[in-house]
């Protein structure tokens, strides 16, 4: 009897088919409900006890108020900024789905939490290493947060085709070959800290597109019966939406040391016009393509981030208004088109279901950014050899980054494929009647 | 075919009307379709590209850090609150028109990053003029949107009544109208930077007034068939009455000089007391004036905001706590009466459709704000014929602003007037399906 | 017919019904108008009119830029966060009911402003008795926003049985039994200002429970008619939520004194931890100990935030990551069993019907809190005899805090049984229909 309530609640039933879903879900009922109970708790407690475990042994609070010069108060507003953009945007952000809402925004919160426990562990092996101690500050949250962040852009990419067991792994998964890349970065390429973290957006794209691609299941080039949206939830998704687009620009500047140049306020000028002129772009372009030369609500969700993205990864070579005018505008052309066409064109073509589109919203604009660093730094460059140096380093960044994501994707769904984890059956893809208890539902009276 | 699937999600709907939609549809379709491709497409394109090719000659990020002794990490919290105001606050107060929330929400966006803009450059020409650059910072961009919020005030009066290309129109003739009056303001009469910038809500206000009267349909005084609310888009409604009453403190607070005398406190403090008044007084008007003794949403959504209107318009006289108290509290019975009897009389009498009444909401408070502030200044001053200049001054203020804002008003109307820009059917207002795709709406089973 | 068109907007209706109910609600509405209209309104004007009074012969703003070595712009966004924890975070946790959004919104904002309001001027009343003035700045605003936090945990036990004339009374005789509460504790028994202030969990939940079991109907056993959720509903509580589980770091610690040992951080790291191991046990718990093996979104909604209660009530000891995480661990566990066997158990057992379960999510982490308190301090402490004051102390402090919580719950639900208030009756328990106003509700066509 769970399952009829929701739909009544809408008010669009049939006898016939309520009688169907009533069936369908008591057959259905016994199939699920060890999934998540079995699974799901004892790993979850499992996980939580191994983390109490080793913060209880390997943690302390920095003592020190300021950490690199920077005083708490001064770094508290920014550090709540990251938690928006974590908590609620990409929360909200994936609450689009008319029937995966409670999944979309209670899932980001459950792993979001398990990954940036997890990434302020690996974040701290090296100090541990060193000093025996990991040591707990805002900057360390906000890193490993960051690193949260990438592992939502892989899932966004699955959304609504897995159940939360496959989240939390593939969530540990992905942070732990990020920390992974970041390292390789820093230690084989000297790339800087900053540079290094903003490949979370490449990194999480291509992810997840190797996961969705291992995942796919035969008969997904059809839509999924319940992979919709409907006003109010996009409106939900929307909410998400215009925080992350709100908190863009302290998501870009919160790392960024501020003490000798001014150059905070620098990124957040640069982000604040980038995403302004993605905006605009996006409008522009989502018409422009639309066969009834009419808006789409997930263009303007998803393309107006482009070009906060393509700062994030250029921003330490963007100095002028323009430079950033530009690349927001390229930025949202490519990720609005990318929406339009390419979205359609992976899943026919490479069988890869995108469902948040991630691709477009976070790959290329990524790559974008990617090119016009090396653009704009070989522009300013004017010893030739200097400029030959960078380049080479750039690529292989470029190059370790894609293949670790590529890899790392490819083994995560490897591991996932295996029936042990009961992943959801089609028709209960994208619904949270496979997950979530709805006593209290307002039923037809 | 776009349009059944929105019709249906509601469930309401019987075989023969979805028919008479399907074809109404069909046969407007083509008459829609070109409206935003032809025109908000190239509009958009063609005036952010004028927008990049400024930016990228005249423009420049400060380098100080350290602008008018407000460094970037106290100012930025700030600078977020106003962006919260803006964007989240105007936007979802707007999405209370049940089928009209993706526009209210998105076109929301779009207007404000184009006004923002605009007001930059423009805010900047004097020194463009004299220094060949204007320079960037968080006060520059905080000003540009508080220009940005004088032409959302406007909007919120033609809302559901307009497609895009009028609202990008109206958004910069708006804020071009207001930031002239500001140089006015400042330039003829040497009213104070901050004060010229508050008079936002008057000039706002009425000049959407005069547009709404301009744009009157015949047939309007009947209500418009889909201008109507339901539970849930009063909830998303009310999410941005929240936010706005959270963040007017910071909204009337942040271009205040604190260096001085702790001034901002004050402010803050005045604000919050006369918002929290409003709110109080508000409900209990509500409910006086209800003919079953009911509260009345849309008067907690508009009229707990009076107080914070009236004290933003007054605030460098409001010392005592019971002044704000009070101006909080007469404001709020102001608007209540004015949204409950004058919103309809203005629609009988003069023929304005004021979708939001921003008469009330806005216009009245500031007003009111003008008045008390005009008396508590008298009331302080001691020289007699100091206040007598002073009463010419702020009553030309007054005057200058109000002229200038119901011409604009006019000028505007007039060029909107023109059947060049395909308004909207009144059978097509306050519809999101006139703009907005929806492919992958939830279907009836 | 005011009735009508909100039953029809979900389209679940039929013709007889829908008759019933216009014939219900002509009968009805009589019944009802008055009661707001001859109550809350003379109610609120009165009361805001004495307040009005007060303000202006009792209150200053503080004129000093620093208080207690704080700069207003390092303690501004900290305000604003308790702001969205009061306003948005509350406001929004209660509109999970499916026809009480408005009201759990709407009257959230009523409530807390008079509370606050109250509570200035009696945190007040000891300066002004020696000094003549209560001088209001951002950390008295900040204290009083707190006593109205106790306010709205009492209110959560009754939500949707009363009427906003009864809320009014609640809230200012909660806020008034706290205030007293805390003048006892720091009087009597020398207790910290801000551990005083951190029994608001405590003082909050008892008194709920009280005014709910004196509240109590005949009949009240069985579910209410109307005490449903559905989706939507669910995701705007969600969002509260979020709201709160994000802010409440800045909520245990926004009254923490900084300057000497960077003893914020620490308590924000503490809180942060907390509240993501929390997260994931009460999420494994909830699959746990349901019959199916799902999540439940109230569970993942109260439990969450267990262990920032927890830490907030012990946070004077709590140094260590490990401390914080253990206490999460175990407020979450304890918090979202007793949601699930404590909240049918009281109703069945006690005649405690407890909407929000504020037992079991301010309750008992509140107590557990206590009891880490004291566990802890005893721990840390190398003197026996000091140890065992500390522990007398400590349970007095209690013991106070619960006897007066009692006792005044038990008076204000003597109070509230008087007929004069008009208790909603049975059938318009949890119904925004006896309260609001619907005029302009989508209709069906």
């Amino acid at each position: 009897m769970g399952s009829c309530p929701v739909k009544s609640a809408r008010g669009t039933k049939t006898c016939v088919s309520l009688k169907n879903t009533v069936q369908g879900a008591s057959t259905m009922a016994p199939w699920y409900a060890p999934s998540l109970r079995s699974r799901l708790a004892p790993l979850l407690l499992f996980l939580q006890m191994g983390f109490i475990f080793i913060y209880g042994f390997c943690t302390e609070v920095e003592s020190n108020v300021s950490v690199d010069g920077i005083t708490f108060r001064n770094f508290y507003p920014n550090f709540q900024d990251v938690n928006v953009i974590v908590f609620l945007g990409f929360g909200f952000l994936s609450t689009f789905l008319v029937r995966y809402g409670f999944s979309g925004c209670g899932f980001n919160v459950l792993v979001s939490v398990m990954a940036t426990q997890l990434a302020i562990i690996l974040n701290g092996i090296e100090s541990w290493y060193y000093r025996g101690k990991i040591s707990i500050n805002l900057r360390s949250l906000v890193v490993a947060e960051m690193c949260t962040v990438s592992a939502l852009i892989s899932i966004g990419a699955v959304l609504g085709k897995t159940n939360p067991v496959h989240l939390v792994f593939i969530a540990l998964l992905e942070v732990s070959g990020f920390v992974l890349n970041k390292w390789f970065l820093q230690t084989l390429l000297k790339v800087q800290p900053l540079n290094s973290i903003m490949q979370l957006h490449i990194f999480g794209a291509f992810f997840g597109l190797m996961l969705t691609w291992m995942l796919y299941r035969k008969g997904s080039e059809l839509p999924f019966e319940k992979e919709k949206s409907d006003h109010k939830s996009g409106l939900f998704s929307m909410l998400g939406t215009v925080f992350l687009w709100m908190f863009w620009p302290s998501f870009n500047s919160v790392l960024v040391d501020d003490a000798p140049s001014g150059r905070k306020l620098g990124v957040v000028c640069s982000t604040y016009l980038a995403l302004a002129v993605s905006a605009v772009t996006a409008a522009a372009v989502s018409v422009l393509s639309s066969p009834k030369g009419k808006l789409n609500l997930n263009h303007m969700q998803s393309c107006i981030l482009a070009g906060g993205v393509a700062i994030g990864v250029s921003m330490s070579v963007v100095h002028q208004p323009w430079e950033a005018i530009s690349i927001g505008f390229i930025a949202a052309i490519v990720s609005t088109i990318g929406y339009r066409y390419l979205k359609i064109h992976m899943l026919l073509a490479f069988q890869c279901h995108d469902t948040c589109a991630m691709l477009s919203t976070h790959g290329l604009p990524g790559l974008l950014g990617w090119l016009a660093h090396l653009v704009l730094q070989l522009k300013d460059c004017d010893d030739h050899t200097m400029g030959i140096r960078f380049a080479v380093v750039h690529i292989c960044t470029l190059f370790i980054t894609i293949t670790l994501s590529l890899s790392m994707g490819i083994i995560t769904g490897c591991l996932l494929k295996l029936n042990f984890w009961r992943p959801p059956q089609d028709k209960k893809c994208f619904d949270d009647q496979a997950f979530w208890e709805f006593p209290h539902l307002a039923v037809q009276k």
